[in-house]
C-alpha cells in the first residue's frame, strides 16, 4: 500500500546524510547510501541470525567487535553482496575503503550494509565512480533521500524521530528502515540505521536496542527465518554533552522508551508496506500462563498464510485462528478461548459466537486488531502482520525477471 | 492442476466403500462416505498433535485406544466437527451410533473423521437421513466414491493401489487421501485411509504405519503446523488368511516398502493438488552431517514461500535457496555447497555458477527436482512440495464465501 503522508524534514545534531543513483539499479532508482558523523560514534548493531551471512555484515560485525565506535555507513541496494565467495569480502572491503578515502577517515570506522538480488557481483566500477558523488552530496537534511536509496521493494521511504528532553536540552533520535516482504515464514532483508546525539555507554547502547528489537522487529518475523542481510545499527555520537546514559537510570529508562517506540513505528511501516499488503493486522495476547506463551501464539497466528488470507478476503474464518493456537505450542485449553476481531467478540469459551456477519463489516477496515484470551494467566504478547494477497507472489514471482 | 488419469476400479476383499452426497455440502458434490469391513479388522492411526483436536478426532482416538479393531469407518466433508464443544462431540457420537445401528454392529467399532469449515455445527438431520441411503450404497467398487466424497478443495480424488506375494497369496493394500492446501506452514486438513486384507499384528501395523508416514507425508508438511483433524487411518482384516506379520520378517519388509509406497503415491498426489499450484518440487537433500540436518534442510527449502514463488515464476533464484538452508538450523559451511535444479548446477562450493539462463529453461517443466549438496557428510533426506501462485490466495481467501 502507498503511505500517504510526506517525509518530514528530519535532522540530528553532527550527522548529515546522502542518497544518490550510482547504477545498480536498472531502473535508475536510487541505491548508493551514506550516513556520516562529525564525530566517531559509540555503534552497535543486531544481525541476522542465518549461518550464510552477506560479506557486508561479516565486515560490520568485524568492526564493531573490534572499535564500538564507527563514523560512517555506507549502503547500497539492488545487490545483496550475499553469496559472493571471496571477491564478495573484497568489494565489500574496497567499497568500505573507497568511502574512507574520500571522507578522509579510518576503514575500520566505515560500516556497511548491502540488500537485493543474492549472488551477483557487486558493480564496483559504477559504486566507485558514484563515491564521490555521494559524499560531496552529504547534507543535514538528506535522510528521505538515504531513506529512498535502500529500498527494494518497498513502496515507500521509512523514517521516524522521537525526541527527548534530557536536563535543559533535547536529544533527538531518528531512523531509516527498509523492508516489504515481512511475510513470514521468510523476509526479504529488514536494514534500518538509527543515529542520536544523545551521549550512551557501549553497553547500554547494545542493551537498549536488544529491548527495542525484541518488542518490535522481532515480533514481526520470526526468528530463525532471516535473510542473510539483515542489520540493525544504531549510532550515537554525545554531540548533545549529556553525562552518558547508563542502564537504570531515569533518563535511560526514557531513551529505552523512545527508542522502542521509534522501532515500533518503522516495524509498522514495515507491516503496513508488506508486499501486496492492503490491512496491518496487529494481534493482541492476552492470558497466557507464561511469557514464552504469549509470545508463540502471537507469532504462530500473526505468520499463519490462512489467517492472512482469510483476513484479506474478509472473512472472519475464526477456526484458521484457532488451529494457528492449536499449533502453536502454547500450553492451551481449548475451552477456555476468548477471540475478538476489533470488539467483535468471536470465540467464547472455545465456541463460535455467531458473529460473524458483523465482524464480516469490520474485516472491511484498513486496521485490524484479533485480541486472542487465553484465559490461563496474566502474561500478554503483540505481533504486527499484514494480510497476503495474489500482489505478494506477483512481487516475488516475477523480483528478478 | 487437473490430474489427467481417470481412477481405477479397486477393490480389496472383505472391504466395502460407499459415497454419497447428503446435503453438508451446498454445491451437492459427495460429502459422507463409510468404509467397512466384513469381519473386525486391526486398526490404527496417527493424529493431528494439534492441542485443539476437532471432536471425531477425540472419539476415534479413544475408541481405537480401547479395541484396536474397528468395522467401519464413517467420513464426512464440508463441515470439520471441530471447535463445537460438547455439542461436536455428541453429534459426532450420534453420527456414529447411527451408522452403528443402521449396520447392526457395536458403535466402538465405527470410526469417524470430518473435515471442512471448523466452528459450525453438524447438519445432523441431513447426515442422520442419508445413512440408510449411505449403507445400502455399500458396493466392493465404490473406492473412487469414498475418495471423492472426502474432498474439500481438492481437484481431484486420491486413489492407490500395491499388491504383495506372500506365498502363493496376493494381497492388497489399497488406499484414498484427501488434501490440496499443503502450502506449509500451514495446511488444510490432511485425511488417509488405507485398508488391506493381510493379517499384520496391531503393533507390527502401527510401527509400518508410523515408519510409513515420517517419510511421505510429515515431509510434506511441518510437523507442528497440523490442522484439528489431520487422520491417517488403517484398517486390516486378515481376510488372506496369512500368518499374522510381525515386525523383522522378509515378508514384513516387503509389507512395509508396499506401504511406504503407497503412503509416497498420495503424498505426491496431494503435493501436485496443491491449491493452485503449478508444479510438482521434489526438494532431495544429500552430504548433510546428521539425519536431522537433513530433514531441517529439505523443510526449510520445501517452506519456503521465496523459494515456491520464485519455481512458479520459473526464476532460478537459487539465493533464496542458499538463505533457506542458512536458517534452516543446520549445520552448515557455507563454501561447501552445492545446488542443483534438476541436472543443472546452479551454486558450486556456495557460489554462482551463472548457469541461470539455462535453469530458467528447465524451470518450464512441471517437474522440479532441487538438489542440495551441503558436502558435511553421507546423510540423506527428501522433501515434495509445489509451486505457490496466485491461485492458492484466491482459493483461501474465499473458502468460505
Amino acid at each position: 500500500m502507498k503511505r500517504p503522508s510526506g517525509i518530514r524534514i528530519v535532522a540530528v545534531p553532527g550527522f548529515r546524510f546522502a542518497g544518490i543513483s550510482s547504477g545498480i539499479k536498472s531502473s535508475g532508482d536510487k541505491d548508493l547510501a551514506l550516513i556520516l558523523s562529525q564525530v566517531p560514534s559509540v555503534t552497535t548493531g543486531l544481525f541476522t541470525r542465518n549461518m550464510i551471512k552477506a560479506a557486508p555484515v561479516n565486515l560490520t560485525m568485524k568492526h564493531i567487535a573490534a572499535k564500538k565506535k564507527c563514523r560512517a555507513i555506507i549502503v547500497n541496494s539492488g545487490n545483496a553482496n550475499a553469496c559472493t565467495g571471496k571477491q564478495g569480502l573484497k568489494n565489500a572491503e574496497l567499497m568500505v575503503q573507497t568511502t574512507a578515502d574520500e571522507l578522509g577517515i579510518d576503514s575500520d570506522l566505515v560500516n556497511i550494509a548491502s540488500t537485493g538480488i543474492i549472488g551477483i557481483p557487486l558493480p564496483m566500477q559504477k559504486i566507485k565512480k558514484a563515491i564521490p558523488d555521494l559524499v560531496s552530496g552529504l547534507a543535514d537534511s538528506s535522510l528521505s533521500d538515504t531513506a529512498h536509496a535502500i529500498k527494494t521493494t518497498d513502496t515507500f521511504p521509512k523514517v521516524s524521530m522521537k525526541k527527548i528532553t534530557i536536563g535543559r536540552a533535547t536529544g533527538t533520535i531518528a531512523g531509516i528502515a527498509k523492508g516489504a516482504g515481512m511475510i513470514c515464514p521468510d523476509m526479504a532483508t529488514m536494514l534500518c540505521f538509527m543515529f542520536t546525539d544523545i551521549s550512551v555507554h557501549h553497553s547500554t547502547l547494545h542493551f537498549a536496542l536488544q529491548r527495542a528489537v525484541s518488542k518490535s522487529f522481532n515480533m514481526l518475523s520470526v526468528d530463525n527465518d532471516m535473510s542473510t542481510n539483515d542489520t540493525v545499527m544504531i549510532m550515537a555520537n554525545g554531540i548533545l554533552g549529556n553525562t552518558p546514559l547508563k542502564k537504570g537510570s531515569r533518563v535511560y529508562n526514557k531513551f529505552e522508551q523512545s527508542l522502542s517506540e521509534l522501532t515500533n513505528d518503522l516495524s509498522r511501516m514495515i507491516a503496513e508496506d508488506g508486499e501486496g499488503a492492503t490491512k496491518l493486522i496487529e494481534i493482541i495476547v492476552k492470558g497466557a500462563k507464561t511469557d514464552s506463551d504469549a509470545e508463540k501464539v502471537a507469532k504462530a497466528v500473526s505468520t499463519s498464510m490462512l489467517v492472512k488470507t482469510a483476513i484479506y478476503g474478509k472473512d472472519p474464518n475464526w477456526g484458521r485462528i484457532m488451529a494457528a493456537v492449536g499449533y502453536s505450542g502454547a500450553k492451551i485449553i481449548e475451552q477456555k478461548i476468548n477471540i475478538f476481531i476489533n470488539k467483535i467478540k468471536l470465540v467464547s469459551k472455545g465456541v463460535g459466537t455467531g458473529n460473524d456477519k458483523i465482524a464480516k463489516k469490520v474485516l472491511a477496515k484498513k486496521d485490524i486488531t484479533i485480541t486472542i484470551d487465553l484465559g490461563m494467566g496474566k502474561k500478554t504478547s503483540k505481533s504486527i502482520t499484514c494480510d497476503l494477497k495474489e500482489g505478494y507472489i506477483r512481487i516475488n514471482a516475477a523480483y528478478r525477471t
